[in-house]
């Protein structure tokens, strides 16, 4: 597949004391690419985490699960290529040995490895190439290649995603690298498919859940390529504690603000690039939704609009068609009033008080549909609930990729 | 577009007494073909109906909600090529005015005319066409052509869907007539985008209701092309009282059992051929799912596969990608445990106990798959909860279509 003509350059990022990268080819598929990732922590580091709601998630985001609450880490794998999810006590014991695997090279406990898969569902993980993969890594680990990182952890994926923040904790400046990848099945329900963010700042586990929280609410939740939740996304941030400042224990703790800020940020940026690599996708949409009875009446009436095939496939032919944002609003089983509704896009109002504006031009949206970057407003006069959702448009390419993903 | 591989022979349709048929050119679009239907009742004649839960429900949906508690019809229109969804105060006065002059045309109430309309949303009906087709329409009234009927009210559809059953009443013979088009926005919510049955039985309305709603969950509910919910879809059932038993008044009457079996069997076939012609449709897919702990549980688990976009494009493929029905069933947020799910295609056990089956042969699946209708059933093997749900794949075709629609 050609890049994502929405892709974005890969940032200049600094190595992160405390974490050590490296990459190796596994071989989960046959393909000429490295498709493990292993990052080493030094002790002290910290870790929260998310992982997907899905009813059917991988031995992988099980074990995240039982290893989060410990709030310790010292590595991280990561398999592409393989969910290894939905494989029954083969795939458990293959994900069991790989983390076994990192803990003896490591010399650390089995319980502080974080693993995550990502790849076809239904195949049990190959215990073989996951153990000798991660020898292989391991002998490479080195401050490291953050793009090579990247590069390793993507399936469908078009191009690398990472971004950088840095916030300033008393005297001391921290810095947070984030990586993701997408870029199918996703409609993450608390967490993307996989996102990464290793920081150098010292951060207590409890506080780091909860900026990771909030950060998660207003970022990979709102996103969405085709609506589907991935069994086995995973978001985990990880704090080697080496920037040297006092702890940041919650929400109190002096810079404790600026860093949340700075991860919000991050995961925001991080999660637009997923959407920009969205599987087909030729335009980044913005679905704002506004006067909802409330927040989360707005979000579903906004995931409704960012969902529905008919809006994205308008969009994709560059077809202001408001009929079928009217739609969306009025499917989502959210209060709305036909009559009160007005939406807008890229800033121009096309229907307000429950038809098109008098004298409308269509000239000015179509110029706006014309780019890369599309904005959709509804306003549903109610109240003051509001959402943003980011999403992609629907095009040929997403069947493609999909009709034959497996071969 | 070219006709749906799935297309079905148009059938053999008696006329039915009571009802007079035609259909005219209002010229709603640029194209050079019938867009408006009239069918005219005698006096007598019931009718039962149920409309689109969209929040955004067009005036002639409206008006149809009006109407149907006299349960007393007298004519239907129907206008193709221009929902006049959201299109305001001009929107609904255009509504009003071709129901008027129905009601001049035929001397009656207008609460016994029932309007709907099908097509782009957003575009207020030019009233000035729509009362001179409905002239037109009328000089041409005779025992009409239930074929060009079909024809009449289609949009994107590729081919006229209708179907015919019977019923024995006591000794009297009652048939029923059914036709509707599809073929986007179709995930109907208590009704598809257009549907209409007309018999000759006599049928008191409220028990026309009652049948109505008891067909409906079995057949329009059970069906989704891209899970969009129309802002139009209505469903309308009318009766002539022609065939000269006792009237149906209730579960009690001889022949209401028959009578509505027939209803619901003519429903469900009905539902199916919107399928079969589901836009870009090229497999007709039944997903079947079984011990889940309610029947409502399992019916949003069968909508959650059949509405996924990678469900769905694997089928196009002909990929037997049973990882995408887990994800889907994992995604529904109904209680499901990945242990006790098993998985077949076209009967074929494919995954069982929270894995693939040892020896698992994909060759008889990859035939299956191969062919024009797919069968997936996923048991949950959690209690006795069963539904059954019709969708179509999702292809390219479906993306041209959509992308350019308007234009």
């Amino acid at each position: 597949m050609p890049v994502s003509p929405l892709a974005r350059p890969f940032p200049d990022l600094p190595a992160i004391a405390g974490a050590r990268i490296a990459t190796a080819r596994a071989g989960y598929k046959a393909w000429a690419r490295d498709d493990l990732l292993l990052i080493a922590f030094d002790p002290g580091t910290t870790v929260a985490g998310l992982t997907t709601r899905s009813r059917c998630p991988s031995p992988e985001v099980e074990t995240c699960r039982r290893h989060l609450p410990s709030g310790e880490a010292r590595a991280l794998v990561v398999n592409a290529g393989n969910s290894n999810a939905f494989t029954g006590a083969a795939g458990a014991a293959a994900c069991a040995a790989q983390v076994a695997e990192v803990a003896l090279l490591l010399a650390c406990r089995p319980e502080a490895v974080y693993p995550a898969s990502t790849g076809v569902i239904g195949v049990p993980l190959p215990a073989d190439r996951a153990v000798a993969g991660v020898r292989t890594a391991h002998a490479r680990l080195g401050s490291g290649d953050w793009r090579a990182a990247a590069r390793a952890i993507g399936t469908t994926d078009t191009f690398e995603k990472a971004a950088l923040r840095e916030a300033l904790i008393g005297q001391t400046r921290v810095r947070l690298v984030g990586f993701v990848k997408g870029s199918g099945m996703i409609a993450p329900d608390m967490a993307t498919m996989l996102a990464f963010i290793v920081t150098d700042a010292s951060v207590a586990p409890g506080f780091l859940q909860q900026a990771l929280d909030r950060a998660n609410a207003a970022s990979f939740s709102c996103i969405t390529v085709d609506g589907d939740t991935s069994t086995s996304d995973t978001c985990l941030a990880f704090a080697t504690a080496r920037a040297g400042h006092a702890p940041l224990t919650g929400w109190d703790s002096p810079g404790a603000d600026a860093f949340a800020f700075a991860l919000l940020d991050l995961c925001r940026e991080l999660a637009l690039l997923v959407v920009r690599d969205g599987e087909g996708a030729r335009k980044l949409i913005e679905v704002r939704v506004t006067g909802a009875v409330s927040d989360e009446s707005a979000r579903r009436i906004a995931m409704s609009i960012a969902n529905s095939p008919l809006v994205k496939t308008a969009i994709a032919g560059g077809d202001a068609n408001w009929g079928r944002v009217v739609m969306a609003v009025g499917k989502a089983g959210e209060p709305a009033e036909r009559d009160r509704l007005a939406i807008r896009f890229g800033g121009v109002t096309v229907a307000a008080d429950g038809a098109v504006v008098p004298g409308y031009d269509e000239a000015p949206v179509a110029a706006h549909l014309a780019g890369e970057e599309v904005e959709v407003e509804v306003d549903l006069g109610l109240g003051d609930g509001r959402a943003t959702v980011f999403t992609c448009d629907l095009t040929e390419g997403y069947i493609r990729i999909n009709a034959d993903y497996r071969s």
